[in-house]
This record gives C-alpha cells, sequence and structure tokens, in this order.
C-alpha cells in the first residue's frame, strides 16, 4: 500500500510503498475510510521547533507514517484481543496510557505519565491500512459516519475544553482563536448550555465561519478585544469562560481582562516561549481559575461528544471545507496554508 | 384597588375592593404588570387537601390575596430600602428566607429553615398593586419583558431541576409529566445541554405542546413508558436523567426503571400519601441518585434562566397559551381545567 | 489445595481438595495470604433469601470457592498478561467489569451493565491460591501490608459512600449501622473531612467498637435516634449526611427525619422488600439528595483509601477482631455469629 | 476611647483619642474582645507600595482606624438593623459586599465588584469599639472564644484555599510559605481530608511551628523544594495541590514541577510585580489547574470553619504566639517583624 511518510527531519513528507501492516497480539487491524489533518500534522510538514519538541518528547523513530485523527473498520484482530471485533467501526484516542500508573488508575489515563502518541511513537494513519492497539479503538455509534469519526479526536479536545468550563446555564464563552478547534468549541460550547459565544480571530475566512456557526465573531487587530467583551458582558463585567486556542503568547495580555470576577479560562493553544503574568492582579484579585487542557478524557470525553452528534444536536461536519485523497496530500496541506477549516482524506473509493 | 382574594377554607375565590397597599420599612411597592398562575394557586382556588397541608405549614391567615408568580415596576420604596429603587422592573422569589439560620448562611436560602411563603404567609400579587420584601425583588435585565419576568418563579423550579439534574453533555432526560413545570424542563434542559428529552404525559393537548417545544412526546397510557425509554436509549441501558414533574405516586412504579445503571432522578411534583419502594433494587444495585427540589436558589439559579433566557437562547413565552384580566380570573381557572399552558393576568391596560 | 467450597443451595460450606489452579490468557495466579470475610459470604454460608437473590443474578455455578476479599503476591501470569506482573502485591477488585458497555466507558465501570462477580461468577478466593483476571487486580502500596490489603475490597465500599456523601469540612455525619462497612465509614468520614460521627446500632459489642473508633455512638432501641440527632445538631438542624449501612427496612422510617434540610443520604446497606417513604415531605420539601451504593470506583475508591492509609491517617486493622486459618473457617463464621468487628483468613504459615 | 490610628502616608501608627462610634442605619456597634493582626496591617504599618495599591484600590480616606480581624459583643444596633441583635457575640467578614452586582445574585459576594473593605473603606477595629454593616457580622456558635472568633478571617482566607483545592481523600497537599496563612491551611487541609501535608519556608521559627502542626516542613533554601516533593511523592509523581502563600514571585519557578500531571495549584499570596510561565509545559501538557484566591465564601467558608473548630477537630489557637493590649501596639508589630505566628490584641480587661 502506500502511505504518507515522514522520512526525517526536513521539511515536507512522502507518498512512498510501505507493506500492509499485520496486527501484533493486543492490537486491530483498520480499513481507513476517513482521516483528518491536525495541527501537529502540519507542524510535521514544516518540521519546524514545535514539531521537533514534541516529537522528541514522544520518541519519534524514522521513517514513520503520520496523521492520527481517523475512522474505519476493523478487517482483522491480533491473536489475543479481547475487546473489538473484526467488522466493528472505531475511530482512533491519541494518547495510548499505560495502564498502570496513577494518572490511568486515577480516571485520568488521557494525560498518562507513561503515554505514547499515536503517529508519532509509532506509525499512524494517513495511509489505506492501519493498526492500532485496541485500547485505543473507540466503537462508533451507528448514527456516525466514518467522517464524523475522523473528527472525534480534534472535536474531543474542543469538548474538553467545555467541559472544564464548566459551564453554568447562559454562560457567555469567548472562544479566543477561530482556527478548527475554536471552531468545534463554538458548536460544542454553544450545544452544552452557553448562552451566548464571542469569538477572536484576525483571519476573515475564519471569521466568517465561525458566525456561520453561531458566534459573534470579531477581528482583533480591528477590535479592541477586552472592550468589545466588556460592552457584550456589560452585566456581569466581563465573559464568564474563555476558551484560549490560539496558542499566541500575545493572548495572555488580555485574556484575563476579558473574564469577570471569578472566570474561568481554559488553556488549549500551545504558546511558544513564555509569558508574563501579574498573578496578583490577574488571577488573585479576580479570582480568576484556569485549566491546562490535553487530551480528552478516555472515554467520557467521547461519549459525550458522540451523545451531542448522534442526538442531531451538532453537526461537525459544518467545520469541514475540504476532502482529499491519500496521493493529494500536496494539495491538502497547501490548501491549509490557503485558508480552510478542516480538511480530511478519504479513501480512494470515495475519493475517485 | 379590586384584587383576587382567597376568604376562607371554602372552594372559590373573590375579586373584592381591598385597599392600595403602603410598603413598609424593608418593602418595596410594586406596580404589577404581568402574573402567572401557579398549581398551587389552583389548589388554592379548590382548597383541597394539599391547599390545606401547604397553607397551615406556612402560616395563612384569611383573607388574603393570592398569586406569587409576578413582575411589574417599583413605584414606591418603604423608609429604610437598601437595595432596590423606584423604578426598578422586578419579578418577585416566593420564598421569603429568614437570613439568619444555617441554610440562609450556606447559600441555601431557597430552604430556609424559617421561610414565608410569599401569596400564603402575607398576601401575594393577583391585584394592580403589591408589596413586597426588597430581598425578593429581583431586577429584570432591560432584555425582558414583564410577562417573560412573570414566568421567571415557575420556571426557576424547571430550572433547578436541571441544575440539579447535573447534566452532562448530551445526555438523554425523560420529562415526566408535560404540565407547565415539565414544558419548562424540556425547553431548560435542551439549552443546558441535554442531547435528547423524551416526555410522557396522557393529556393530547400536553403532548401536542411538549413535541412543538422539542420533546419526544408519547401518551403513557398508550404505550409502555419503560420500554420506550430502553428502545430510544438501547445503547446506554436507560436515560441519564428522570425529571418527575407529575406529582403522581404512580410514576415512582417506572421512573426507576426509565434510568440507566448510576443514572438520575430530580423529583419536582409533590405526590400526595406514600410511595413504596425497592431500595435494595431501585436505589443500590442501580446506583441511581435521587435529588429532591423546592424552590430556586437564591439567586444563582435566576441568574442562569435569565442569561438563558437574554441571549435568546430559550423563550418561554412559547409556553404560555393564554392571557387574561385579574376581572377575568374565573375564566383563567375554568380554561386551566379545559386544557392549558401557561395563563398570564396581564394588568388592565395591556388586557383591555 | 484445600479450599473453602460452597457445594449447594443447601446451609453450610465444606472444606475440601481442590486442583491448584492455572492461569488463563489475561489471569494472574495469586498466593493468597489473607482474606477477609464480607456479608455476602455469611449469606452464603446460611444460603438464605438474599444468598439466593445475588447469586443468581450473577450466574453462579456449583461447586465454587467463595471468598472475594483478600491479598496475596502473584506468583504466575497466564499467557499475554500485559499489565501485571509476577512478584507484585495485588489486592483484588470484586467487580468484574466487561470493558465495553456504557458504563464502562464513562467512568463507572464499578457498575457494568455486564458484571460478572468474583467469588460468584467464577471461583473465590478462601484457599491457598486463586485465579483472577488481571483487570481486577489492584497493585499495593509497598506501605501496606497484605492484612490491610485484604480489607479493602469491603473499607472501599466504605470509601465511596464517604466520596458520595459530598462531605464539606466540618460535617455532621450519622452512621446508621455499625457493622464492619458502618466502622470503616467512621473512620474514613472523619479522615476526609466530617467534623463529628454519630453512630447507631443496638449491638454493645459494636456500640464499644464505634466508639473506639471515635463516634459518638447509641443504641437505638434506648434512645430516640431522631432526638439524639436533633439535639447534637441544633444549629443546623439536622446531620449533613446519613449513611445507611443497616439494611434495615425500618431505618428509612427516621433516615430521612435525621438530616438536615438540603441534607444527603448514601444507601450502602440492601433492605430486603420494600419500604414506604412520603416523597413529598421526606425528599421534596426537605431538599434531600439519595445516593445508593453498589461497589467501588475503579481505581479511585482505591487510590482515594490506600493513600490515607499510606499517610498514615487511617488504621483499618482496627476494626479487625479476629484471625483464622482456612481450615478454621466453621469457628470464624461462629464468631461473627456471636459478636465481631472484621475477621481475617491467613495463609496457614501465619496462623500456624 | 483610644484607637490605633493611620493618619496618612507615612510610616508607623498613633495611638489616639477618638470619639466612640454610633451606629448608623443598618450598622452595629460592638465592643471589641479579641483583634488579630493581619499582613496588610504589616503593609499599612510601614506604608510601602503594596499598601499603597490596596488602600488607593479600596478609597482609604485618611485618618482612618487600622484592622479588620476581630470578634466582640454586639451592644447597640443602629435604627433598622434586621438581622443582628444585641448581646450577640460576633466575628466580622472584612470583604463589604454591595448586594447588588453579579458576583452578590451569583454566591461570589467576597468578590464583590463593588466591595468596601472594612478597616480601609472605613474605620477598622484596633479599637475597643468599632462600628460594622450588620451583614458583615457573623454570629459566633457558643463552643468558640471570641479569641478564637478573631481568627476566622484569617483563617477562612486558608479554608477557602482549601475548597478550591478540591481535595480528594488522602492527598498531598504542599503549603509554600509557612507564614499565619499558611499555618492555618496545614491545620484545615489535615482536617478536610488531606493525607500529608509538605511545607516550605526559609524561616527556622515557622518551620518548626510547621512541625509542631503535623507537616512535613522543609527549608528550601537547604533542599531542593522540587526534588523533596518528587521523593515524598514517588508514586503520582508529584504533590496533588500546592497552596501557594509565599506571596514570592520566585515562588513560581518552581510550584509547577511540584505538582503531578492534573494537578491543582491555590494561589493566595500576592506577589510584586509580574512572574514568566512556560504555558505549554506548566499548564497544558501538565494539565494543571490554577485558582486565585480572594476572601472567603460569605457565609459557607465561615460555616465550614466554624463547624471544624466547634467539633474540635482543629485548633485554630495552636497558631497564636502572642497576646498584647491595643496600647502595646508597638511591642505587637516589633514581635511579627522578629519572629511569631499569630498576634492577638485582647482588650484591656484581659490584657491587664
Amino acid at each position: 500500500m502506500k502511505a504518507v511518510v515522514k522520512n526525517n527531519t526536513e521539511a515536507g513528507l512522502s507518498y512512498l510503498d510501505v507493506p500492509r501492516p499485520e496486527p501484533k497480539p493486543g492490537e486491530v487491524l483498520i480499513k481507513v475510510h476517513a482521516a483528518s489533518i491536525c495541527g501537529t500534522d502540519i507542524h510535521y510538514f514544516k518540521w519546524d521547533q514545535s514539531a521537533e519538541d514534541f516529537a522528541r518528547k514522544f520518541d519519534v523513530q524514522f521513517p514513520f507514517i503520520i496523521g492520527h485523527e481517523c475512522a474505519g473498520e476493523i478487517v482483522a484482530v491480533g491473536s489475543d484481543v479481547r475487546s473489538r471485533r473484526v467488522g466493528e467501526r472505531v475511530a482512533l484516542e491519541t494518547h495510548i496510557p499505560c495502564g498502570r500508573c496513577f494518572q490511568c488508575m486515577h480516571g485520568e489515563a488521557h494525560n498518562c505519565a507513561n503515554m505514547s502518541v499515536y503517529g508519532t511513537s509509532c506509525n499512524g494513519c494517513f495511509a489505506p491500512y492501519a493498526v492500532a492497539d485496541e485500547r485505543i479503538a473507540y466503537v462508533l455509534p451507528e448514527e456516525l459516519s466514518y467522517e464524523e469519526g475522523a473528527l472525534l479526536e480534534p472535536a474531543g479536545v474542543a469538548m474538553r475544553a467545555v467541559e472544564e468550563a464548566c459551564l453554568e446555564p447562559g454562560d457567555t464563552v469567548v472562544v479566543n482563536g477561530a482556527g478548527p478547534i475554536g471552531m468545534f468549541a463554538i458548536l460544542l460550547a454553544k450545544a452544552s448550555g452557553a448562552g451566548r459565544i464571542i469569538a477572536f480571530d484576525m483571519d476573515a475566512y475564519r471569521l466568517e465561519m465561525a458566525k456561520r456557526l453561531g458566534a459573534q465573531a470579531f477581528d482583533f487587530t480591528k477590535v479592541n478585544n477586552v472592550e468589545k467583551v466588556a460592552e457584550l458582558c456589560r452585566l456581569r463585567g466581563g465573559a464568564d469562560v474563555v476558551i484560549e486556542t490560539s496558542g499566541s503568547p500575545k493572548a495572555y495580555d488580555s485574556i484575563f481582562d476579558m473574564i469577570r470576577l471569578e472566570g474561568r479560562i481554559v488553556t488549549v493553544g500551545h504558546p511558544g516561549g513564555t509569558v508574563s503574568l501579574n498573578v496578583t492582579k490577574s488571577i488573585n484579585l479576580k479570582g480568576a481559575r484556569i485549566k491546562g487542557i490535553f487530551g480528552r478524557r478516555i472515554w467520557s470525553t467521547w461519549e459525550h461528544l458522540t451523545a451531542l452528534m448522534a442526538s442531531g444536536k451538532v453537526s461537525l461536519l459544518d467545520v469541514v471545507t475540504h476532502r482529499f485523497a491519500f496521493s493529494q496530500y500536496q494539495e491538502a496541506f497547501a490548501q491549509l496554508s490557503k485558508g480552510a477549516g478542516k480538511v480530511l482524506f478519504l479513501d480512494e473509493e470515495q475519493t475517485d
């Protein structure tokens, strides 16, 4: 089969012949029907500092098949697979837990102390077939398509951000940064009890999408974001929650001023370098709560997300703007730099 | 002025001349612009056992002006009123807390140990003017009309039921009983993160309304309610939550069988007499959680509700089906026995 | 080897030669160093209605080795065991989850929809060697002895009751019924933030132990339990929490009157038959919350419990009053009917 | 009467004749029996930048009587006081809420948007008699002495830190900084479910006290604090919680490395200037939660604290090391710079 492969630390990717994988004990073999491109994949494509840091932290070995957001059908299982079966439709979790550390024993397997990362620590899923530990294969409810299944992992980050936002009914949520995770956060916060969503970005394409998804969206290079939030949240003196997805260090100059007294901030985007913080003013006297997000609760976040989707309350496909075959990987990455929502790879039958 | 008055423990009400009240120290005088009829008022109209029990518990004195759900404008204040001002648009909370007991000191003033009840322990609001302790006057956000304001108290019961349901995103909620509180619960659970609402009643008028408000609604005299929930909640083995508003003792024969393992029940309706319960099967092995509701959190429930309304996410007026002047009180109560959603009284100017 | 065996539905047990078990794939073989007798084992000894109901529910097959509370060392592992190793010191969880149902996917594996029960659905641990699915083997922190390890499962029920009591600092907890689970609850509630524990029982031996463990303990046949609680909890109008462990249907006549407004009840004991409840008075107007307990959270309850023990804050061994060899099983069960705290079986080397 | 007065922005205080105050409407007059010196009072004594910032923020007017931690008896009430009575023993809350803003309506009156501060925005309590708004007078349970009453406000900060730490049973808590708030935090975290407390400071006197109060205490200038925590929390990879009370900006270089994955930080101390933070590493990948503390929940924090004290579970007086009359204010402040736990002022009768 042919797969999208990262050979070394240079920029770019290759589309190469590789052997079809065999499931080892405890593994399932999946016919990949849909996959989705993550920000991490873009970093890997470019191989920037962020790629370097993340890949080293999770023991990358070259060459490897990239990609970790996908859904497909189990077509074979390893010798002692206990909980999954051939024929099941599944999506994959990226964080592979050890099952033994305190976090794994305490309902926090998503941040396992000995975590491996699918598509980094091992081969990923930008290929017609992929193997995975049975413990990261989530069975899709029948109401969900493979395309929707491929979006569960990234949308799960937004879902978890919403969980940790501890929304009270009618809360106003600022989504800072309207990339794909921000867009999912708009949809999911709205579906989970928020009264109003305010989104900030500087990209016209994204702002347009954010509005279509139900947010009041503003270009923060044109309006003062703190003043805009204060104006819209006059009664409470600020937003109840900021979900920060931009990953820009500059965001930290304003997000604490956006929230009301005793408000909450959920940080999803990973800023490079350090930020400077006035703890007394921005955290203590403010009574702020800040929570960092890495991964999705296994599996309660997935259950929340698929329940919202299966009930028809949210349509994640509204965030998808482009679809390609794996062979078109160069067009796909090119499109992402030009402007896109979420970009999917589909198997050849569907894209022919 | 003329007011709707309960003179004694006989059935019926009177529409009588009474003096316009003067605000005492700590009280505000309100020009009532909209009021709403509660189930308690219907019990008072009929003066049944439930009326007798409730009125005695909260020290009723005859004659008294009935009514406790209302909104209006403050037109005068007593000598030492500190927190409210003439000209403010307010709605009234019914539970008058003592401000000194443990519950009042612990954020549970809605269930004060020395509670008085507006419209029972003192005169109520089915009149052009009403006085009230400033501590139960909630200032309306400008986005809300007086009609909406008059619905805050009863909808607040449903809002609190939803709060205590501890919804996770996408949960399925059964609303058992589709009277006004049940209808508000349908709207508010949906707006607060539920994926799906299943409503049961036996009244065709209410079932029709429940469907229009967004629920899957069934006549429990025609379908087996436990089987219907099991069928719709196949993946989880039952509903996540039942909000019981019917107040029928018979409801307790089925609601525990409707929830999934570790599911939750919120009881709002007050059944007469006792119910029989298999604790081992229905609570322990089931892992059930049951929470009883009496009143609204002061004021966080009100804040949740008005935030949802002000954002445009829920329209409580969808539950209102009829409007009358106070002078038409007999038609109003007659309509309620024929079939209605929520019934409002409006001031004469609006109903002339 | 010789094991304590239940042959059929008649009263009594046998001490018989059985083959030493071999671990199948996914199983570990444990040298049992300490085991503990549960109320379920007593029901099995007598084979009463409760035994009949529980055993049938969980697919009992005769003959079977009884016992499910134990700790020991892993001395062999099945062919594909992934997460446990020879030499590890472990204690066993009784609830064997399927790993696939909604409860298992949602952090509620302790109440799995397809649960098997160790020592009922399969052979148990009242024997020198026992096999168990690796997924129910909890690795003991080095600070804990095997005797302590054997108490984790039953004390875990009390730990979970305390978790679900949602204690606020200084709360007063009534422990209704001072059997072993009640005694553990006294220790664990105290260690987890309760200010004061009030225990009720009618057995002088147990009341004496409850006092030694730190409770104010009363014989409910001699003092009016509701009045005693009211007197001790004058400021709040009742206890914050009742943990009901007696399993007596009569308990439900008083426990709702013991709690303050907005108080909580956690039901652990399994009453036979049904109880009669005034929902309006005892749940709704009271604002009560009731939660039923079945099993321990896997594994967060275990983590809480072992952290409290390893820090030296609680000593569960204070509840142990007698120790026997498996061969003395008749004396052990006889002792339990005469009066005892928790009764342990130790391996022959320790009891010789 | 004579009072401890701040006349202007120069260093030092005066002990001056002032008129005995009269309670205005809504106010109570208190005979002060015990008062306690806060860090803020020390800043006011020195009048440093921190004093300047805080006093300006809360509208200081010179001269004013300083002091805000106290307990005494109500000896007179203003004309329309509704909820307090002559003869009641009370302690004072410092944060005077407006009663109208969103925070006040939402259970967050401790961080009112229009807050006044007792002893800053108005006269305080370092005097034989003091007046206060009835709404900040907390009635002491009879089990508590006036000395204990005077400690409720500062210990309430520690109590709230413990509340926001969201302790699970057996958690390990690092108390960073063992001044009075840190010492209270040691006692209260232990009483509220923590298994183990680790305290850091550089002052031998404080370290000694921290050990006596039940912590493992270390001089962070002599041991590496991060390594020490890692060693003591080997099983979980770090502490569950850090309560930061030192107010040192340098603390932020280590506290994020002390917590385990998904651990929590509660910031109580107010660092001057800004701190530098690596959000990606310290918050996001760590899964950290940070919560800033300002004030005590009104009144639930007080209820928690007094319940723990009245039950005998904690003795706050263990933190008190020195007692003075108001006339000895210079010795009192001098002692604080030499080394002390909590320092009390008692009325003349008691200190003569």
